[in-house]
């Protein structure tokens, strides 16, 4: 049985591993203050198109909302969001442990929120004149891709970009899946649009290749203020820094990063288009490495003998939809063999 | 020059490398709950003698120490330790940040408290007629080997595990260094007293040969309850977590852990050794992997020239302690390198 | 123009301010441990037949559901309420301060949960196999009556307490507007009910006569633990503590806070009464002091030079509501001053 | 037996509760925003020739330290204090609750700190390497009275103001004894130098004659930003805020504050000075209210049967030092009871 379940099951690409290896012995100071994590840094920078940027890199996603979260917000703020949001919904109250309260917006489809939606909920609460009886919005957090796969247009994060300048409000962009948002068909935002148009976004690490790393780049000075120090405070400050340096290297000195997303997506249009071909509904389109089919429970128990999912979501008594994640790691054997037993299980319904 | 600055200047074991790389493209479910983690844990209990133990695998140490402490406090309690302790001093207020009051107890000869200055705490709390008016000491905080590589001796922790035990207040011990304490001349104190001896205590693996990672050994039930939403709530719950798995199984699997950790001692002793023979004084005894030799000035400028400590502490104008860190990984020809150098120093000093 | 904005608009009732002046110069210890608390808390604990209760007397409502919340829950948990429960909307994150999310159940009509909506929150999160991901729900919060002015009835409140029970959750009652819910008609929860069916509640002084205060009942003796801690740690336990002992006694040694309850209730019928005689449809039903008329704004305009209320909510471009509010100190000639006024307005009209 | 255990035995000055008597009935908006709130800011800003201070009323004490700190401080920084300052030993750990680090200096004499301690500790910190690692000085604290009853001249205080200056940090006092403090013997700092050489400082009314009551003074307007909701947040907004605004509008309206410092100043030292004639040591000097005599414990037994302090440390196993407190309530007849039953004791002695 191939699995499907998500996009962090296997290790990591082997040229990450392999420059582990090489340099294991070497003897670096710890902290993030080595010549890889330099190295790292500056790619990303260049990558970015964003020379002053600061770049800080971090082990895993909860730690990174929470670190940049706690970092931007004084205490009686708290963050807007869509209601589906990883920092809603999947953290534990990660963020409300350091005092802050999330803020979701409801109805935000495939996980996006709207210029409009960020705008109301901003007007709403500082014309409000009991407004000091209520938690203020301090920052807006986005998904790229989303929990749903989907993406934002550059039009449409330009909108919320603007309403969040001229509020005064940083814009922050989890892109725990980045490397799948850059490199999806008709993806029109990259790494230089959003140092252009955040205050500071993240480059997922963990789902995309490595063993696990999230590098933050932070173009807004002032958040950049002290935030060693919160890393530390938050438990995020790797002793050997240097395994994420390496990591980061490897992933930005020729293009890898960009490699291991285009090929996911590749795997998952094959995917998607199996479910499609064999008349399976989607729950959304999405133009990255998850897909939303929705299934008849009997046909997905067939399906799971070759090929499981994730239960996203149960739609009525007889139908679930699922989540096929691929990765930079998915075997186009493992597609072949999802698409096969798909074809059979049509063939079989006619 | 050879690097004593810390025990996390290199990577991991190799073996521990080797087995990364086999199971790198096994897929397994995130979070921990995979077949290696199973393995490490069962690992851990047999070495502790503890089969209803917990074991969690986190990534880093002031991760471990923030989460196991928020667990177990009510917010009204704070922390006791000695003031030299990591807590207190070393974690940019990873505690405070969780809202407990670190409670330093003075004095602390290398840097371990006594039962004596325990119960003293704990009765002038418990006895003042204002106590509520201070914060309520909730659980014990030790070090071991301590920040300065000292161990406590079994009569010594068992006076405070009694005091502990008598006030119902949980021992904590902060295994950073585990495996050079249980592995040192005259060390008294092994896994099961530990596991029989403390609430809850964690074993080192970022600097006792492994890339990262520290297995908490929960021995309290009370501490246990619902430890993997604290552990996610802080940060600390690795989407890969087969790689914690993975590295402890191999230090636990046939005693590389215990290997490595005589291996660093002996190089200290060598290290220690010289710098006696040489006639320089050590700022304290220590029998662990940290060493404290104090050195003129104009000394230590030529010694670095072939051995670099880590400044620990200005004594007078013309003097310093420097710390001097062996690890698993510390080259005997390094060492031999040093013990050169230290008998030219003396050479000419004649 | 006589106001009907709130509550609180006043003082006191002439008899807490008369002994206040007359205790004035007693020299009584501070924090709540004189006679005056000590009498008070036997009144209460009296006026509750609940003999074992621990009674704690605090200065305000958002003070009191921070203290409460945050000394209930362990750092994972949050607390379930209506979407428009105070603590979700009106406390500037107060909660989320301490470290605990707040999980608001949608849909509650006038603000009440139902036993079904729990059951179905804690099911959902102790059936999910993820659950350790998302915040744990450790205590329910109901505001009796409601923001809107409901009630419970003694079969609503006797399901949810059996809902918390059976999942081994603690139950929390904001009372902040107790008096006028203990004696409205219809009303069927009692003193004595609502300290065998929840775990803790207030009694609001505050907004029922008192110059301040609330207090605090605690029947769940795990929940009383240490309480006194937890008051001075969040800033609410105030110096000379006599002054809420004097309040809570003078309330509560002959009945005046019942007195109180009723006069305010008669006062809110007849307000009620005349906006529904002079043809205005009401937003909701409430049985208790805070009524919610909907006017068109060329009414309210008229209206509001002889009384006036406060916004509460935008129906259409033409309409609002509004919340009229009587206390224990509504002067029943302002209400027959609104009364004329009311009849006028309709008068008109024809 | 007349106490003088501390300076909140008693209610408060008649005058202050005629004027709340004489508006009790008046209808007021909610949460400090009334005319009584303003014209006792108004006048607190005259008095303190600060026209541009933010004034906010507050209930206590703690909770007011709590506030002004979290407004103040980013997350991983502290607060530095005298070890025995308040907020790091009476307020059962309310700053830490919020998050950060109470940074206590050892040795200050009479509670006081100096400019060269303040100085010293925010160069260790920033010449450190390391400083990231440990918790950022973010604010400096005084108490003034301090713990001990002792005063800053306005060399001392210039002289941290400079420092702190230099440094970017705010300072803060303390000042919930501030009355006696101002109109103390051989006082210097008088409100406009607090005003001016402070960021923000607090006007006790709790220890000085009011029912209740600190009121900020913030002139640094970067501490002010917000502030109101951070009030609101931490429990510390009276909905009935005018109860504020009444007795400061009276202890401010004609000089009354002062007459009340004046007051416990003259009798504190008839009782210092009795205290001194019949034989008996100073633990140290005050020049304000509280005084610290240290008797033999038999003499103590004899004298409390007329006069009782507050036992404030064991001196020996035959002798304690006590508190005494007069305040604005102090009897001349109590403290003339005092005075013969010391005279008594010496005369037995002889």
């Amino acid at each position: 049985m191939d699995l499907f379940y998500s996009d962090y099951l296997e290790g990591c690409h082997p040229r990450i591993l392999a420059a582990l290896t090489q340099t294991n012995l070497e003897q670096t100071p710890g902290y993030g203050v080595d010549a890889h994590c330099e190295r790292a840094r500056a790619l990303i920078r260049e990558a970015c198109r964003a020379p002053e940027a600061a770049v800080h890199l971090l082990v895993g996603g909860t730690q990174t909302n929470q670190t940049v979260i706690a970092a931007a917000l004084r205490p009686h703020q708290g963050v807007l969001c869509a209601d589906s949001g990883h920092i809603n919904v999947h953290e534990s109250g990660a963020i409300e442990a350091t005092g802050h309260k999330v803020l979701p917006l409801p109805g935000a489809a495939g996980g996006k929120l709207t210029a409009e939606q960020v705008e109301g909920a901003l007007r709403a609460h500082f014309d409000d004149e009991n407004a000091e009886h209520t938690v203020q919005p301090g920052m807006v957090y986005l998904s790229h891709p989303t929990e749903y796969g989907a993406l934002y247009t550059k039009a449409e994060l330009s909108a919320i970009s603007g309403v969040c300048r001229r509020w005064q409000i940083p814009l922050f962009l989890d892109g725990a899946r980045l490397g799948y948002g850059l490199t999806a068909q008709g993806a029109e935002l990259t790494l230089p649009d959003l140092a252009a148009l955040t205050d500071v976004f993240y480059i997922g690490g963990t789902k995309v290749g490595a063993l696990f790393g999230e590098a933050v780049v932070i173009t807004n000075p002032a958040l950049n203020r002290d935030f060693r120090y919160l890393i530390k405070q938050r438990g995020g400050m790797l002793a050997k820094g240097r395994l994420l340096g390496v990591q980061f290297e490897t992933l930005f000195e020729d293009g890898l990063y960009f490699e291991l997303g285009r090929h996911a997506n590749e795997m998952a249009y094959r995917v998607r288009d199996a479910f499609v071909r064999a008349g399976y509904p989607l729950l959304l389109e999405s133009p990255t490495n998850q897909q939303f089919p929705i299934l008849p429970d009997g046909d997905y128990e067939r399906l799971k003998q070759t090929a499981a999912g994730e239960l996203w979501q149960r739609i009525d008594a007889g139908h679930c939809a699922w989540r096929f994640c691929t990765s930079w790691c998915t075997d186009p054997a493992a597609v072949e063999r999802l698409e096969h037993a798909l074809a059979g299980l049509q063939t079989e319904r006619r």
